[in-house]
C-alpha cells in the first residue's frame, strides 16, 4: 500500500523538494501543490515542482491520501483549517515541521476527526523559497516520526515508507522526546549562529568588512547556519520554548565555566574540553554525517578550498 | 629580492603545508624543516615536507634567510631561543600564530637583536600533524602580517611578497587590530563550538548517539570546528585572553537578550536579528570565501549532500 495522491502545502524549500522527489521516485503517485503566496504558486508551476498546483487549499487536498503541510511551524494550525473541507475521510495529514509536540497540538484540534501523523524530515539548507528545493535533499538524511498513540499502525507504516522511498532514513520517537533532541542539534546551534553573527556586525572596534573578510577563520560557518529562513526560525524558537531554554541554560553554564577558565588561565580545563569534543566529530564523520576531507568537498577553479581556518 | 633558504620550525598542519607550497610555488628556494617530536620528523621526511629535515633547530635554521616558527602560541619563545644559535644575523624570523601580540612579545624577549615580523595565515582545517598539510592550503586564502615599528620596510615586502607567492593575499595590520578582529572571527566561534559540542554530549535525556545521528540539523557544523587542535587553540585562549574576554562579553549580553526574548515570546526581536543576519552571510559569499551552492560543494556517491541542515 502506497499513496496514489500526495498534497503539499506550502511550496519553499522543504515542499519544493519533496514535489521535486516524489516525481523523481514515486512516478506512479501523482502531486498536487498550494501556497499561500501567489507569486511562489507562479514560480512552483514554472519550476513544476508538482503536476498540479491550485489556487485554494481546498481544491488541492480533494481526493489527496497523504497531505504534508510544509508551512512555518506556527502556520500549521491555520493552514489545516484552511484545507480541511476537502479532506477525505481516509487521509493522512502529516507535516514536516521542526517542533513536533506543538504541531501535534496545533494539528490535532483542528483536524479532531482526521489521521494526523506528524515527521519531521531533518534535512535541508540554509536557503529558502521555491527555488531552492532538489530532489536529492532527504537521500542519506533521517526522517523522524511522531506518532500519536491512536494513530494507526498501517497508516505509520504507509508514511514510513513514503519517506525511505524518497531516500530518508526512518525513525519512530515520542513527540517530546524530538523536541529535546532537535534542541540540541538544530535549534541551539542555529540560535547561537545568529547570535554571534549579530554580535559580530555591531562592533565599533571590528568592522563588519573585517569580519566579512576574515570569516575563514571559524566565523563563516555559523553566518550559513544564520542565513537560515527567519520566520520558519522564529516560529521554531516560539513552538519549542521550554526545551530550547532548558538546553540553552545548559549551554549558558558551561560556556561560563569556560570562560573562568580563561580567566584564570587553566589551560588543562580547555585542554579536556577541546580533546573530548574530538570524539564527536570522529563519529559523525564514521556515520556518513559529514564529510572528512580537508576541504569537506569543496573545491575552486584551482584546488582545495578550506573550510573552517585557523 | 626572494628568500633563497626557508626554515620551518614545527612541522603540522600548517608548517607542513607552507614547506609543500614552497616547493610548488617557489622551485628556486631550498626549505629546511625540524619538528621538536622524532616521530614528525620521521613522518615529515617520508613526506618530504621540506627537501631537508634536521634533527636539531639550531642546524635546521643555519643558513637561512627566513625562518618561520608553526610552533603552538605558548611554545614559540622556547622554539626561538632553541633555535637562536644557529641565526644568521640578516634573518627574518615570522610565525604563522593565530594571537599576535603575545607573540611578538615572545619573540622580541627571545630574539632582541633579530628582525621578527609576525604573520597569521588565515587559513587551516580542523585537521592536525604532518599528514594534514597540502600545498594548496594558502590559495586565496587571507595571510596578515603584524610588522613592529621597527621592522625594516624592505624586509616586511619579502615577507609580503613570499606569501603572495604561496597564494595567499596580504594584509598589513597593527598586532592590537588583529587580535580583537581574530577574537571575532575565529577565536570565539572556536570557544563556542567546543563548548556546545560538550554541552550535548554531556546530556542525560539525549544519548551521545542521538546527537550524532542527528547532526545535519546544524551542530554538526559546529563539531567540525571543535574537531581542531587542542595544544594550539588551548594556547590561543590563554594567550588571546583579553581580546577573547571582551568578545564573549559581548556574546553572552546578546545571548541573554536572544534568551529574554524566546522566554518573552517575542518573534520580532527574534525575526529581526533572523533577517539581519542574513546580509553577513551574503557578504561572506559574494566576497567568495565561501561556496554558495546548495550542498557547499559537497558531493555524496548519488548526489547532493546539503550541509546544514533543518
Amino acid at each position: 500500500m502506497t499513496f496514489r495522491r500526495v498534497a503539499i502545502i506550502g511550496l519553499g524549500l522543504l515542499g519544493g523538494s519533496i514535489g521535486l522527489a516524489v516525481r523523481e521516485h514515486l512516478p506512479g503517485t501523482t502531486t498536487l501543490g498550494y501556497d499561500a503566496d501567489p507569486a511562489v504558486r507562479q514560480r512552483a508551476r514554472e519550476l513544476e515542482l508538482c503536476q498540479t498546483i491550485a489556487d485554494d487549499p481546498v481544491a488541492a487536498v480533494t481526493g489527496a491520501d497523504l497531505v504534508i503541510l510544509c508551512v512555518p511551524v506556527g502556520a500549521m494550525g491555520a493552514a489545516a483549517l484552511a484545507m480541511a473541507p476537502g479532506l477525505s475521510a481516509d487521509v493522512v495529514v502529516s507535516d514536516v515541521g521542526s517542533s513536533k509536540q506543538s504541531i501535534a497540538a496545533a494539528l490535532s484540534a483542528a483536524l479532531p476527526d482526521h489521521v494526523v501523523i506528524p515527521a519531521h524530515p531533518v534535512a535541508g539548507t540554509e536557503q529558502s523559497g521555491p527555488d531552492a528545493g532538489f530532489a536529492s535533499l532527504f537521500h542519506h538524511r533521517w526522517c523522524i516520526i511522531t506518532p500519536p498513540e491512536t494513530a494507526p499502525a498501517d497508516k505509520v507504516d504507509m508514511l514510513a515508507a513514503f519517506w525511505r522511498a524518497l531516500g530518508a532514513t526512518v525513525e519512530v520517537m515520542e513527540a517530546g522526546h524530538h523536541d529535546k533532541v532537535l534542541a540540541v542539534t538544530s535549534h541551539i546551534p542555529h540560535l547561537i549562529a545568529y547570535t554571534i553573527v549579530g554580535t559580530a556586525s555591531d562592533l565599533e572596534q571590528v568592522t563588519q568588512g573585517e569580519v566579512i573578510k576574515y570569516s575563514a577563520g571559524g566565523f563563516r560557518d555559523f553566518t550559513r547556519i544564520a542565513a537560515s529562513d527567519p520566520t520558519m526560525w522564529r516560529d521554531v524558537f516560539l513552538h519549542n520554548k521550554d526545551a530550547v531554554l532548558e538546553m540553552m541554560d545548559r549551554f549558558l553554564t558551561d560556556l561560563a565555566l569556560m570562560r573562568e577558565a580563561i580567566k584564570a588561565e587553566d589551560g588543562e580545563t580547555m585542554f579536556d574540553l577541546f580533546t573530548r569534543t574530538r570524539a564527536v566529530r570522529r563519529g559523525i564523520v564514521e556515520q556518513g554525517q559529514d564529510d572528512a576531507r580537508p576541504d569537506f568537498g569543496r573545491h575552486d577553479h584551482d584546488g582545495a578550498e578550506p573550510g573552517n581556518s585557523q
